[in-house]
């Protein structure tokens, strides 16, 4: 993949300020093809920590109330072409509103919003908007995950039979939303984080990562969810059933309480000819194994890999892209949509992340309820 | 493990013959350790066939009625000590009772029975008797499963908060049942194999191991099975909830239609101090996993393990010891128990085939009330 | 390790025009921390190239000859604080002087020159120079191998025994310069690459690498190079013996013939006490065995580490950083280094490519003596 | 591979009493396949210790004097067929050629002997005998390892260019021999284990691999070996280069001081169309890389392997085979040599142990003269 042509976006970012982790990943995944420049900010609601955070960033254009920002840079001739919402999940909904509805385009983290209800409000916003929405659902845009997806949808697996997915970590193994950790702190909190815990921070990652590569969705789902850590409101920990509507079945577990786990998201999907395997942790390998034959390690920057990596790598075989790399796809393949007006059907839309919250929202309801199947559906 | 002092008992084995698969890994574990001395069989139901097979294995009391064996040995001076069981499930049943009424101790294949009604007969004519009975759940014999059982003894882990085993292969992906394949063929047939495909061949393995390393029993379960493979009866692939008696919770997949798996049987188990991993096709390594610290590989043969593992090594580490040795280990240990009288908690016995049964009976039961939680006692 | 403060640096590129490898790279990394921006480059010898290079990447000061950009630039008020070499070998020592002798400080590419004779008379334009020189030996900027060079220094290790340390790859297996590929011409061309080809080109990170983590030099060495390709005027193959001063011995292979190898660039050091492992494409990870215990695997990103690992880490634990991160590292310590006068001793330098082309002198001078040993002092 | 048919050898055994290691290996590996019947012994040239190790293995016939021993045996009517010599190894000449002489075969550990006279000697007795020799490079005999050395025959690495061999251990890091342990005591005395140390014990080993997978020979070699420890009198970690018949150069890597490593005997094979990778500690694996495809991970036991591992594998694909079983492939062909008188090409003789003597004895003397190129003929 060539570095970008040269007109740069101008960009703005809420939330993300001193102490944030993601604010600065979807800065560096904005600067690494050098398609934006942030040249605005509603980095903090606290007015200090808005300033010092923008001057630390070199960000002239500092703002503390979103509102605002997103009604003088719509006014201004130099005003931001793209926002990105780095926020606690709560304020998705909200901010994302008010930015489009001003016309200016949408980069937001996942899950889509806290509720199901915020979700489908949020949805009719964009609808009536012309501009356009990303969901940052990074894993999606490593290059062996787009080379599983283009593998799926040849058939060179065949008919699709089982998913399994998971994404485990150990950060929350002990209450440390009790000693302050910022992170900890809003994701273990209902109000801001919204009904699910670890379901919706990376549950609903793996779903989506599942459904991407199965080039599927769920139809429908069965849950078992716990909450171990005493004291804490939301599920910290989730052995889920799925049911695809292509026929496959599978399992999805997310953890966070899993010691030696850091951020372990892997997938295995098998089909009546051929399974595939890739984690996460070693991105750069998609392991494909035809039945009967020897398993392949396909690896990342090779000849014999499709288009669909190919476009998303940069570098040559051998030389590990990460978490980063992968990021700023996701971001640099919004920009060239953006300039180029041509739909990129491998990014995450706002009506992926309605799904999402359908998939999170029937999730707490069928553990709520000793495990029914419940439909994705609306 | 130093070798075998000299006291050999007589073993004799039912099933086995030509082309059988699990009988010449029961004759290696047999031999391994000098405990035993093959001399009689009932190798084959066809007697030109149990003829051929006694021949070509050097036994010179051949039989083709295991009631007859059971008979004519039991009245003999030198008659066996021992029968093995190798025959299909169906016949578990029978011909355990058979050797167990007349006093002979018998090592059986597993699942115990094709049905559960057959167990719990069996179990109780086991209990009229006074000769011992072994289950080959020969995973649980592996030195580094055996460490790992004695970590979550210890407390190592702290409380078991989640428990993810799976067991995978790829061989029944197609119709192999319909070449002709000796294996494939009972294995899919109910009269043989029982009320299971999948689960009952490998998913009871899956599902022992993991009681067995977290030192607990499955408390309810909830499945959903499928068969993917068409004309196929039984199930080939399941997706299993577990909570289990200790608190912890997890999944069991057990699958034989995923290409690219050969004998992927693994455990991880996780609990509030550390976690653990295990995987059978590298058997000599566990990973263990203190939170907040690095991983640590533990491999078989080193000075820094613990008994449980010692006693049930041969050789020095870094030269693998396999499958093989591993079916060795109870064959050995069995051995030592029938001649010092001194039980070995380390074996699985009837009760656990019995338990193994009820998993069977309720996995099913559940998949069929298309996932029920189904209790896992009497 | 927080994002940069705002104070960016003027940056120049000479070579890395259309085609290039290297010079990409170096542009990403001077922007993933957003030190330097990209003002000024001579990206090729050929005017319409060097054009349409520049305009692609929005540099508006192109320049065609490199002699022309240094004066020029160093005579503008906003003119270049930084240029980065990215050109072949034998024109890194024409274009950092030009570059010196203005006070403009230097980025170059590795190794430092095409001769040893160039190497020594750059040293001495340096030495009269207040201008900055940083030699992007990129691999000794992973967080991991700072941790391993930290280990080392504290005696982790004990007393260093033996250093085993390789590079290879398989894109020169066949004749891949006869095809036209640009990077394989001028790398198999000894009016370009100077004395040696893979020794060069590979080698000498090896080399590098292991004296870094091993905090020690070489103090001989005794080669056997090989050129396997028919025409093939230099190296490809090399098996080279070392002693190191601290007493070490060992044994570095770099090859680019050995199908299968993408960039294996790996380190294995053993002390009396404990040994370290790490693979440049496994690059978040570190195995450390202490002699006894268990083998511990290190990884980025986690509190257990040193400030070495930490300073040079951008995301947490799990969320794998890459080659373009540890290039990055570089730049942004050669920034730090330049904008608040305080050396850092992690940075390779301008003495350290001059001990780099001795050892590649050493060892083209051995070979070709059918195996002496070499003495690496001047 | 089926069970043997039944006809068992007698076999004998000198050395291997209390406290051996590889007396133990050998006899597991000679009743694996059950075509051994261990009868006779002169386990110990202790007395009591002979004895006393007899009646623990059920010995009957125990000797103290291997000369006495040969002599009664041939004499006898139901005396061995074969013998086992498990001694240190300055005994392996004389106890072979007792045994030789009276038309006894013999199975010899490695190295062949103490000394290249020594070796040379032993060809001569051998020569003029009916009786066979079978050298115990065990790892010759493992399944992935056979399949490797078909595809270098076949052709499919194309023409080998490099040959990197290595085998690692670190139990001697520190002076275990002062401590008293048997198997250190000998193999760092030269009296007992000749004029090498690690080279002898271990090198002798990775040599013969790179040779037998290779389809080559040592043509000439250059050596720098180290005696790490204080007071050992032998060498503990060597540096080698090898220039082979076929024209391929390598590295070969011995050391038992290098924390971390348990039994770590890989190599690597490159040639100008694939590269081929194997590890002992996973020996049922075959890392298989054609330039410019995807490496492909070969199995043991699946049926795209060709007869060459086919007839040493027991049991099915992800069921580990270990180091016993490759060991017993050893007894069971030299076996099914004897009783067929069918040579198999594929087990190590009494050339390859001469062979593998001019090996350790021109090693040694290329390091004692610094690092010349010293010729392995003649």
């Amino acid at each position: 993949m060539a570095e970008a042509s040269k007109r740069r976006l101008r960009l703005g970012m809420v939330g993300g300020g001193e102490g944030a982790f993601i604010g600065e990943v979807h800065r560096f995944a904005a600067r690494l093809d050098d398609h934006y420049e942030l040249v605005a900010g509603a980095l903090s609601s606290q007015s200090d920590k808005a300033e010092r955070s923008a001057q630390a960033l070199g960000i002239t254009r500092s703002y503390v109330d979103f509102e605002e920002m997103a009604r003088q840079e719509s006014e201004r001739e130099d005003g931001i072409d793209v926002v990105s919402i780095v926020t606690p999940n709560h304020l998705h909904a909200p901010v994302a509103m008010a930015f489009l509805k001003r016309g200016i385009h949408v980069i937001c983290d996942k899950p889509l919003t806290a509720t199901l209800a915020e979700a489908k409000a949020l949805y009719q916003v964009a609808e009536a908007s012309q501009a356009q929405f990303l969901l940052t659902h990074n894993y999606s845009a490593y290059p062996m995950v787009r080379e599983a997806r283009a593998m799926v949808k040849e058939g060179k697996l065949g008919e699709i039979r089982s998913i399994q997915v998971e994404y485990v970590q150990d950060w929350l193994t002990q209450s440390l939303e009790q000693t302050g950790n910022k992170q900890a702190v809003w994701r273990s909190d209902p109000a801001q984080a919204g009904l699910a815990g670890c379901v919706g921070d990376i549950g609903s990652h793996a779903y989506q990562l599942a459904c991407f590569v199965g080039n599927t969705q769920g139809k429908e789902v069965l849950a078992d969810l716990s909450s171990w850590v005493e004291g804490r409101a939301l599920d910290d920990d989730a052995n889920i059933l799925l049911r695809y509507e292509n026929g496959a079945k599978g399992h999805l577990w997310a953890s966070q309480v899993a010691p030696g786990n850091e951020n372990a998201l892997s997938l295995r999907i098998y089909g009546d000819k051929a399974g595939i395997e890739w984690h996460q942790e070693s991105p750069n390998e998609l392991i494909y194994s035809v039945l009967g034959e020897p398993s392949q390690r396909l690896r990342r920057g090779n000849s014999y890999l499709s288009e669909a990596a190919t476009l998303v790598s940069r570098i040559p075989s051998g030389h590990p892209e990460g978490y980063l790399e992968a990021f700023a796809n996701l971001y640099r393949e919004f920009a060239e949509q953006l300039l180029t007006s041509t739909p990129n059907p491998n990014l995450p839309t706002l009506a992926t992340g309605l799904h999402g919250m359908r998939f999170i929202t029937a999730t707490v309801y069928s553990s709520q309820n000793n495990g029914l199947w419940v439909p994705l559906t609306d």
